[in-house]
């Protein structure tokens, strides 16, 4: 339980972290964070949480890791259903705070959240091809990169760095494209939000990761067997 | 006593470098830093100083993280006080300096100087409700990546890494709320300086980023009990 | 075998980052990262990997840094060529990778793609002898830091994130004079997708980073002579 | 001998991306690098230097530092004309071969290059005191997390980051004062290519660091005596 409470405030942590940056600070007038904020909060909500509870669930803070590492044989299957739950319902209050906070605003308007899409919903107009190549490469050299910052053979201490770094670099290189998922919690709670074509292209944000994240599982293990 | 003149100096360099990097290069005209820079900054005076004085004080400079770790159980009641004092009169005299600097200069206006507000005084027009919600989430993440990366399962050595960056985050998600505080030290430093508004809703400044430092603790203390 | 496909790999995410990130976010409207975001890609695709694979195939990603490597006495001749080949490889398969992301999008012009370049194909219009010392001067110092972070008198397991971030510099300076290169698998990978005047610059961007390693391998020797 | 060429490296790879960087990529339209972006490059040609060559000479790179050190108690005096002459012959080669990189364009001008001004060569317009309280209480803070987290009882392996990144907040707060010097090496040598003002402002880059130095230097020693 108290493993489940870890990832439930770590997914929550990213979402509000993430998200939040981009729905409150991105576009600020002159002094905004941009694209390249959004990458660094992304990453760093990640960061803390690593060193903040991986000693307690792990920090998975996505469906689409906790699923990797099962590929990869570092997490087991009857684990899997309520680390998902816990992270989407993280995900899914974090979106509830930000929207209070972001409708305490005369200016405020809904828009597209931090949603992900592609088509006339990518932020730089990529097709649904585009997407899904994106998302399934950059999970898979996520999911790379986890396990094997992880592996014991891996210097102490600083995975997670190396870990929240990794998202800041994705969302550097894709946001562009999906406005980056290579998680299928934080993009649920920003779709529920949006409803309409958010909810119809939210299936992409699933498959595309979870594709990604089992490939990259079986590729490591085949490279570096031990744990 | 070498304790109290190392929160003092570490305070010190949290709002000169924080506030100051607000108000001497946010805003320069093409070359200025963004709100993303002046969270680098916040971040990494505590980055710095966790390194420098970590081994002395603990490296607190926030009333609200002292209280935070005492209701944690990790700092004494009977320290609460002298530190909370040698921390804010750190803040007050890095005002004092930054204001030294920033007043010998043709084109000087005070302004609302670094100082946190809501309503017609958040940067980006934030309510009330907004600011509380966002004061007390955000001090409670703060508290929760404290208590979590200096405890004993965690990395060692990482702890200020993950703590100065998480304070970056923090930076990167909240600044156009309330110019960020979730440090009562700081609040008060520059609403001292600006008077008037600043000083009538300085009480929100220490009332939220307390009661998030607390549940922090409590919550934290659930999740990983031993020390 | 496993080696080569780590090298493969990694190389693979050095171009797909650090290339992606500029092709596809570095000049987005408003928001995009600029150098200063491209700057942090690239390094950062190193830092991840480092930790990933350095255990594996010791994580070069880079011809010249496996040449330099043997001139400093740290990698062996024999290993050389396959290890190269797999670099520019991972390359190559990036390029085609970020060719159908990128070109999945109504308004795409390849354009120069990231290719490297001199003279009027400089980002700033800088000239050859710019290209050519700036190539020297930056690859001798990431070959001088990449030797002196691994060596074994150096904090351990801090490697990656010093040579990481020595890349991260490295375009922090130099992307106005060549876009950077200091790798002749990025630059190959790049200039096979645009030719003409990229393939007919090429040259340099192999000559001149093997030159500036191999000076520092000697000169590291010198200066550090234990492994 | 060796620590003496380490530190000549070592300080001419400060200068060449610290100066370099800002001559060549802080102002390139659209994309330019900004105040942030010299504010890290300076920052990491620390941070990658002390794990390059922290085992070889201290990685000192900076006269005041040098001077600083030795107040504190961690150098010895007859070791310190020799690595301040190193230092600034470090300096003085970079800016030289930065001046061959950036003259090799039709449009270059060699402006105030990088070199440290105040009042009407102020980059924001600060007079001369704010450039004197900025100089020295920014050293002091500089050694101050010198001094400390490469003391015994700091986490090892860290302090390179944390004195780096020090660098980097330095220059996010203080470039539209003075340019940041902190170093007398870093002014002079850009202060020889620039001559006129730049040489008749050089006293300040001088005392002012030397004089935060050594009180840092005072201050350490008594708040944690123990090396």
């Amino acid at each position: 339980m108290k493993k489940l409470i870890a990832e439930f405030i770590g997914t929550f942590w990213l979402v509000l972290g993430g998200c939040g940056s981009a729905v409150l600070a991105a576009a600020f007038p002159e002094l905004g964070i941009g694209f390249a904020g959004v990458a660094l909060a992304f990453g760093l909500t990640v960061l803390t949480m690593a060193y903040a509870i991986g000693h307690v669930s792990g920090c998975h803070l996505n469906p689409a890791v906790s699923i990797g590492l099962w590929a990869g044989g570092r997490f087991e299957a009857k684990e899997l259903l309520p680390y998902i739950l816990a992270q989407v319902l993280g995900g899914l209050v974090a979106a509830a705070v930000l929207y209070v906070i972001a409708s305490d605003n005369p200016a405020f308007e809904l828009g597209g959240f931090a949603a992900n899409g592609y088509g006339e919903h990518s932020p730089g107009g990529y097709g649904m091809t585009a997407a899904l190549v994106t998302e399934v490469v950059m999970t898979f050299a996520f999911l790379f990169v986890i396990l094997g910052a992880t592996h014991s053979k891996a210097p102490q201490g600083l995975a997670g760095v190396a870990i929240g770094l990794c998202l800041t670099l994705i969302h550097l290189i894709s946001i562009p494209v999906t406005n980056t998922s290579v998680n299928p919690a934080r993009s649920t709670s920003q779709a529920i939000f949006v409803g309409d074509w958010a909810l119809g292209q939210l299936w992409l944000f699933w498959v595309a990761p979870i594709v990604g994240a089992i490939l990259a599982g079986w590729v490591y293990k085949y490279l570096s067997p031990e744990k």
